[in-house]
């Protein structure tokens, strides 16, 4: 299962999205040693801009668009709200194919906090992009952690804590799976299904809320026991 | 802490329901000691009267009401779908002032399997009943695990994993605590915060299902790390 990530050293990767998530993603994939385009909506967004800046020679930025044809993966670490218009602006040809590596969540803080989901138990976040994109591989996953856990797990009790795959295409799943173990240092990555199983991981957000407020820290996780 | 388990060595419990949920805490409570009424529709329920002629001196049953007159604690171990037209029939001034510990979850199994939730993540069933009956002590836990191991969280993992209690009534949730560590040998029990954070353990209910179909059993739970 190492042969995808020993094969290639390094990958061109789109990370879309400025934010908090997007920034943390994209720069641990520098540190890694890959290619990475930052997109935003547009090509001068100061946000994306200083980040390549600081970031350096391995960072670039432009517009959705440009991250998404420049990625032979694209991360989409938009807001959950926005996230269907900038892929649409990313463009269907620019994503046809690849693994979207889908970390958002369908958060809606429009009524204030704690936040509640713009999507039902019958949908998820992740279905909906891959209904709108279906020649592209989305694979849910990372939405269920802080970004500073996302890519470093050892943060939290040393690793060993679970993180989830949804997707329907396995052969995606399979290579995120080597993503998260070779590239984050996922120790324990669990298969839940297709990309339905998104509802799972999304829905879990509405008590990852309030274990943020009692456990007073977002660096924490779930360890399935069993 | 263990003041109130001590003080009182057996108690007068209602258990309202008939279903897996109902028979397993009520045959457990009786194990322990305690008095337990079992409550359905009608007092001659086939199942909560062989339950009752099968669990012995201390197991009875009859009609909803019956049992949360009887209960100092009353149990709401009905299916989501029935709880509150099973707790109008139980009766207002039945519940008053007592503490309820509502282990139901809000299962929509009328499309097919999986379950959706009949609530979105604006309210939770816990809500719906506390708002029903203001001056009954509302603590939502054990939804998030099987049956079995709501009452013997040893058989996961040696009991080294979380629960969690909602409700707004700071006494009844130390009250609803000390029974789980001391009847049923929870060791983690983690205070949520006031009714509305049962809108998270009960979302989780959308993640449990897709666990228990990756995981292949129904024995297993979360445990927090941080």
């Amino acid at each position: 299962m190492l042969i995808f990530v020993k094969r290639r050293t390094t990958m061109k990767i789109g990370v879309l999205g400025t934010g908090m998530v997007g920034e943390t993603i994209a720069t641990k994939l520098v540190a890694l040693g890959h290619d990475v385009k930052m997109g935003a909506r547009d090509a001068g967004n100061d946000k994306a801009k200083a980040w390549a800046e600081k970031a350096g020679q391995k960072a670039s930025n432009g517009t959705f668009a440009d991250a998404a044809a420049f990625g032979e993966i694209v991360f989409n670490c938009t807001a959950g709200t926005g996230s269907l218009e900038a892929l649409k602006s990313a463009g269907e040809d620019n994503l046809r194919g690849k693994v979207l590596i889908d970390v958002a969540n369908p958060l809606d803080f429009s009524k204030g906090m704690p936040p509640t989901l713009f999507t039902d138990s019958n949908d998820s976040l992740g279905e909906r992009i891959q209904r709108a994109f279906p020649e592209t591989k989305v694979v849910k996953t990372l939405n269920t952690v802080n970004c500073h856990v996302m890519v470093d797990p050892a943060r939290v009790a040393g690793g060993d804590h679970d993180m989830f795959v949804s997707g329907n295409d396995a052969g995606a799943k399979g290579k995120v799976t080597e993503i998260l173990r070779g590239w984050f240092g996922w120790k324990n990555v669990v298969d839940l299904g297709d990309i339905t199983t998104a509802r799972g991981t999304e829905s879990y957000l509405m008590l990852w809320i309030r274990l943020w407020g009692a456990l007073k820290t977002a660096d924490f996780n779930l360890k399935l026991v069993k």
